[in-house]
């Protein structure tokens, strides 16, 4: 069940990593040479707003299996910097008239209507660039052979055949299965596989072994599936204030959404169910893990 | 002058390269799991159209430093798909409404006209993407160390302090200079950012020392401004048919262009002379450079 003081209990969780990365990207954002208007707008739409959730990922899963064994502090850093840019741009360029045409997110005016719509596929298109600069910019020498694969990584889970088909299948711009499997599609590509991504790198990044490895994955698979649950819960249940953006939206335009399709008291008991499985998962990661159990419970309970 | 035997040599010196290009771009440009309709949106906005000037370049300028001697043939070939993905994603973002609302491009419908704007925003957000996972995935150990460098140089010559700030400037969204000084900023940035990063990948992969990297580096810098001179030349002075757009676009749009704040005849001269001055650069490569010689003069001449 959702309950008040079990968001702050994830807000104290996620707190000093998202300070860490909130500090990452005042770092990381900007380049020198970049127009100040453009600049500004990529402020507005990545710093001091949003859970970080995706990049604190990053981080627990390096500590879940060991972290820094492979790359340095500079680098793991580096690449959860990286996921919040591609999740940012991802929430720029869906907000745009021609996609949801939302016009508020995280409480506040949305991109386009903030800068106008130009500048807000300017400002998408250079956070996602930037995502990949980030990475490959690390100065320390023993990160160079990592920064590739964890590119590889992003540019997977964010691309044609990860978030993007997620996106395009949101649209309604491609074929997909009547029902649950169709919505499960969406899920998996538009929302799971970033969060998988975010995952695999820290994991990369920690040094994992095949075993530890496997465990992560599967786990964030699984948590992908709970977190984006939770979402369309709360957009049927849930306020504007809690929301930060415009609540019934998705059955208001007739998106799919789990509980358009199987009610809101089938999807609240998949979610304990599937929360139950992503913790089974971590089994093999031992204590260690302790952290990845207690966020589990805690976003399956979450009201915002 | 422009002439057309000229065109007919120009093509005749990109031929072999476009071929090796195309075939890279036919086998790395969907991965599996793609949607069917975005991949074949993704192929209109890519194959079998367009100079390939750009990916040329990097092998152009991998052979005139001495081929293959840090990265594998394959990576070089990979690297030349990524900068040509960049490209192609940047005039499918640059042709939408809210940008240059280009009806035609390449004698053909735009992405958006075609596909509808949703799609359009989608596709140029999954070539951008897919250009650092091509660059990311060469199954060759030895490019590892490589490629995260490769990437470094291809997110700062297209993200927000290159071709990005540069189509800022274009639709006036930051200040600028007036005069000259303003079209040199937009042509740096918006061409000639990602044409030196071109041949800074080649010249890479092709193991340059540091005097040859220069020389490259300051050539390419030079044929970038040669080629959008002649571009705004040829928009000022030519037919649809041979421009594949529609012309006199930029006069209409009251965009900036050399021509417009100099006139066609000191256009004209600017081109002669940078380009003179761009085969100047390449003197401490010797013979080797040949072919970086012959296409300077060749794209100084270009009818389209």
């Amino acid at each position: 069940m959702a309950d008040k003081r079990n968001d702050a209990s994830l807000g104290e969780l996620l707190a000093p990593y998202a300070g860490r990365v909130e500090a990452g990207l005042e770092r990381w954002l900007v380049e020198p040479g970049t127009p100040e208007t453009l600049a500004e707008a990529m402020r507005y739409c990545v710093l001091g707003a949003g859970k970080r959730l995706r990049p604190t990922l990053v981080h627990m899963a390096a500590e879940a299996v060991g972290a820094g064994a492979l790359a340095s502090e500079e680098l793991l850093a580096r690449a959860a910097v990286a996921v919040e840019l591609v999740h940012c741009y991802s929430l720029v360029h869906d907000d745009l008239p021609a996609m949801d045409d939302d016009a508020l997110r995280r409480g506040r005016p949305t991109a386009h209507v903030r800068f106008g719509e130009a500048m807000a596929v300017l400002v998408g298109d250079a956070l996602l660039t930037r995502a990949f600069g980030v990475l490959a910019e690390s100065p320390n020498a023993a990160d160079a052979s990592v920064a590739g694969p964890l590119v590889g990584i992003l540019a997977r889970a964010a691309g044609a055949a990860g978030m993007i088909a997620g996106q395009v299948a949101d649209m309604g711009l491609c074929d997909l299965p009547d029902g649950p499997e169709g919505v499960q599609y969406i899920h998996l590509h538009k929302t799971a596989a970033v969060i998988r991504a975010a995952v695999e790198i820290g994991a990369l990044c920690g040094g994992a072994e095949e075993g530890q490895f496997q465990a992560v994955r599967q786990w964030a698979e699984r948590l992908g599936l709970v977190f984006q649950w939770v979402d369309d819960l709360l957009d049927a249940t849930g306020s504007a204030e809690q929301l930060g953006k415009t609540p019934g939206k998705d059955a208001g335009t007739g998106k799919r959404s789990a509980v358009a399709e199987l009610g809101v008291e089938a999807v609240r008991r998949q979610v304990e169910q599937m929360s139950r499985q992503a913790v089974e998962a971590l089994g093999p990661l031992g204590p260690r893990a302790g952290t990845l159990r207690e966020l589990t419970g805690l976003l399956a309970r979450r009201t915002h």
